[in-house]
């Protein structure tokens, strides 16, 4: 299955995650727990870590989250399940510093709140000495009243301009350990930034719709505004933002990254739309599946259908299926019956072959040759 | 606000509703009950208009629900708040040609099921003489044989391939009233097979991808594929189609639209991505006024926000928000404050304002003069 052939941009590094260049789109998140927390913040690090997150972001904000920070990149580095972590600094040069001191992976700068450029070349000379990439960009909310001013408002080329500004900035100190964003609330907006921007330089992209919203009009808002651009080939990173549980934004990045063939991973399940020929409660049963195979890694596909009459032969790419009957329902796999279920064991007994297949996915993957690159 | 530039089609209509050409890019969905249930049909049916739909497909499976169908639609012809219906037929040509008679206004017709090409065309010549248009087009998942095999599976060009030949049996009858579309599971693909039929005819396009899945995973699958056509100026009408409540459809279909600034209706609420900065529950909050404000026509932004740093200046562009405190929030409109309420008063205070600012909004545009176009 092919995927959006993407735009090449220069390759960067956050700890072991490459971002750019010929590496899979990544996805991000950030945590919600008071940073000087260190033992919630390492917590939900890793939960998102073990749910899919590649690279975790974390508020830097006062002294308290600054020492709670050398806490969670010490605990992350003696962890097997380690992630990358990225600190979010504004308003505090002297945060960003201390940020790169205890060893983070990447910095998130807001060149526009910290405004002393004196402050901002000695953090891209430290964190160039230390290998550790910086974010720079514009989000339409907190645009600086020059570019607002200029272009009567937080329009695409505000955004580019602004954003441009602040690498110009770093770049003056030799600093191109980039990557870039122009965030807007509105999806349409936020496209034609990203779009402009994609035009203007080769740095590598970090996508997203900021205040996007609840866990599904935010989600929605997002998958079409970051879908549109991958879509495109545009963009080398993503987050979501939710007015949610960071584990929501982690789950939306995947949907948008799976629906486009940029991320094998996971179950995905299909199942039809429910019509007046339907043969029992898909809904429920296609959200039960989808419930119990979230946390598979095996890239297959597991179609719930309605009836007989189209069920199996429309879901003929999936691996494993059922099709409702009046008795309960009829297994397949690739378009083929296997065996009739009752209508008390379906769930069980679709979710054993799909585990059943996985297995065998697993099998056949560790059977191939090692060819060396 | 900007929306992106539609290419232009050829417009049709669907009794009241327009589409292609200059019109709106409309929503459509489909009932779940049984058509030969007529009541709970045309109450489901009125239910996803006063939603949003703008028109409502209808399965026409056997001779029951051509009976029904034919109750429905004199009932819906009766009612102030009739929506256009579209007859789904697959199978059988005869009940085609009872739908035409009933006086439906649109019909979805397979002729790869249908087989008879007589039959197609006896179905052309009547729907041409009603003004009736015809969707056709290919699903990969029930694609003809003919075309699987020369193109070794359902590529983008094998379902064009497969749409456009059922073009050219209705225009062989001379009908031209078509719109056309080329479902796909998979998002990808889905883009990649409008993109191409987008190329090759000037006709409207119907988007959707089919068998996307829960009302979560399916509503972003469908965000990423219609969201990227619509915003490379592809598609005239829209279904998402989610195992699910058909109100999902709907609600799915507006958020995609509104997204891109191709809808103007309703509340749009921005919230923060809640982090380790919140004073309070923003999730809970954006949930519940999000709720509150969703049967909401008049086109207005609304903010949640987590704190008062940035909250009000980042939201600037909303027309009301509130930004959480300790002890409370601050309401505030376009970024200036305007008072502080409690925590207990804040989620009324905010509707409050939202509905007073919605009121207001209406008288304006009842001011406005009325332009002969």
């Amino acid at each position: 299955m092919s995927a959006p052939k993407r735009k090449p941009t220069k390759k960067i590094h956050i700890g072991s995650v490459e971002i750019g260049g010929d590496a899979p789109v990544s996805i991000q998140t950030m945590t919600t727990t008071r940073t000087r927390d260190a033992r919630a913040t390492v917590d939900q690090t890793l939960a998102l870590a073990t749910s899919g997150a590649d690279i975790v972001r974390i508020t830097v904000n006062d002294d308290e989250a600054a020492d709670g920070l050398a806490l969670i990149l010490w605990v992350l580095s003696s962890s097997e399940r380690g992630v990358p972590v990225i600190a979010d600094i504004h308003f505090r040069p002297d945060l960003a510093l201390r940020a790169i001191e205890y060893g983070v992976q990447g910095l998130r700068l807001n060149p526009g709140n910290i405004k002393d450029t004196k402050k901002i070349r000695e953090i891209a000379r430290e964190a160039k000495d230390r290998g550790i990439p910086i974010r720079v960009g514009a989000n339409a909310g907190s645009l600086h009243s020059q570019f607002m001013e200029k272009h009567g408002g937080p329009t695409p080329q505000a955004l580019v301009d602004s954003a441009m500004w602040e690498v110009a900035l770093l770049e003056d100190e030799g600093f191109t350990d980039i990557k870039i964003s122009v965030k807007h609330s509105n999806a349409w907006q936020m496209i034609e930034s990203y779009r402009l921007l994609s035009q203007t330089t080769d740095y590598p992209l970090h996508l997203g719709v900021t205040e996007a919203g609840t866990t599904f009009s935010g989600g929605m808002k997002s998958a079409v505004g970051i879908g549109t651009l991958l879509a495109e080939g545009i963009g080398d990173t993503i987050r979501v933002s939710l007015a949610a549980d960071p584990l929501e934004e982690v789950k939306a990045g995947k949907a948008i990254l799976q629906s486009l063939g940029l991320r094998r991973e996971g179950a995905d399940v299909v199942a039809c739309p429910t019509c007046g020929r339907v043969e029992g409660d898909v809904i429920t049963m296609a959200n039960r599946v989808e419930e119990a195979l979230a946390l598979m890694k095996t890239p297959i596909q597991v179609a719930v259908m309605g009836c007989l009459v189209n069920g199996p032969g429309e879901a003929r790419e999936a691996d494993v299926g059922i099709a409702l009957t009046k008795h309960g329902g009829t297994l397949f796999r690739k378009g083929q019956r296997i065996r009739e279920v009752t209508a008390d064991d379906m769930v069980e007994a679709l979710l054993e072959e799909a585990h059943r297949i996985a297995e065998g996915v697993e099998e056949e993957r560790k059977r191939l040759p090692v060819v060396p690159a």
